[in-house]
């Protein structure tokens, strides 16, 4: 995250969005973001959405997650989202998605599930 | 892959590893690797091995990836291996992985299945 | 399909819905209704969406899907749904659930995400 | 399982293999195996898996699990295999496989994981 220069853009409960400028160093030889930048923020906002629903000082495990990647990631910006689907008593599921910025419009180019080990306080 | 410092340390027909020291700025507040980081050695490892078995001049373009978590990502260097399972005209499916050297000894920490797309030449 | 006596309950453009009533063979020795079966209910929804999406006579198949387990699976009907989150020209991205029938109300009991590949006619 | 005539044909510590004739109740109109046979006894062998390595009494739910399908699903019997990757207090991680039976030998149709939530005993 220190890596990105990222920040949380949007907080409520069970959902949280984490948001980076793009910058020349995350993309690949072709000029598309890394998909590993992408997972970074996508995997680490599903599990600040899951702390939302958690007592303070609980701890998040990603227990593990699925990208589909559905379109090139280019723009400007890039910003990770996770929902959470279902939250159990030490299971949750999330939905996680990155975006990137283009032309004023944030798009859709990574979508997926993650499963979380939630250590509650 | 620039941000990381990685190179290429293992390269066979359907086999890929690549490799980089750990660095502070790969880990988490707790010290851990990143999920990230794991995931984009491990992608673009898949992406590399596949490579391999394709004509000079072929593309490749991640279609999905999972991956298990399965061990605390502490180490001295970080590395990710991508292993071809099955290669269809277009698509390939990849074993990949991404392992952690803790005291001289290569440890799995993320275990999974990558779906690849690829443009033969 | 015949196994389960399903039928098509829900046919839009992306998005198609398959039931079929619970039935004491379907289930596994504790009550709930088999993983395979929520599954394969799932899978052939989300297929069906992708055709829903392509030229007559078309052709598709599963080439992986990834499923989270929600809930306990009892209740007295069973349904699949598939809706396709990005059609590309070969590959089609689809949201696949299982949802059971429980005291009139439709509760998801697996949710998860399906890549087709696409044969168009 | 009672649907299929399934047994169980190899068990060891963290490797369990079940087994199946193939019947035309399980095979779509184009004569493959339906998907979701194919993930009932994967699935269900990864279960077993993880219950040989747990307390006598103890029981296993999916977390998840994903599959990718590798080739067309046509033989004589279909298998499904699970083996353990990691096993946890409470999380185990399992390599999941679908064979078939074709021509005296057995092929993979389907390879995947899964993760299994362990309620010890």
């Amino acid at each position: 995250m220190r890596l990105f220069g990222a920040r949380i853009t949007r907080l409520e409960r069970g959902l949280v969005e984490i948001s980076a400028d793009n910058r020349a160093d995350l993309e690949q030889q072709d000029g598309f973001v890394h998909a590993g930048a992408l997972v970074t923020l996508a995997d680490s906002a599903g599990g600040y959405a899951a702390l939302t629903l958690l007592p303070s000082g609980s701890r998040v495990l990603s227990v593990e997650m699925k990208l589909n990647f559905l379109r090139p990631a280019v723009g400007s910006m890039i910003r990770g989202r996770g929902r959470i689907k279902k939250m159990g008593r030490t299971i949750a599921v999330c939905e996680i998605e990155a975006m990137m910025k283009q032309d004023q419009k944030w798009v859709i180019c990574a979508w997926g599930s993650q499963t979380i080990y939630c250590i509650r306080n």
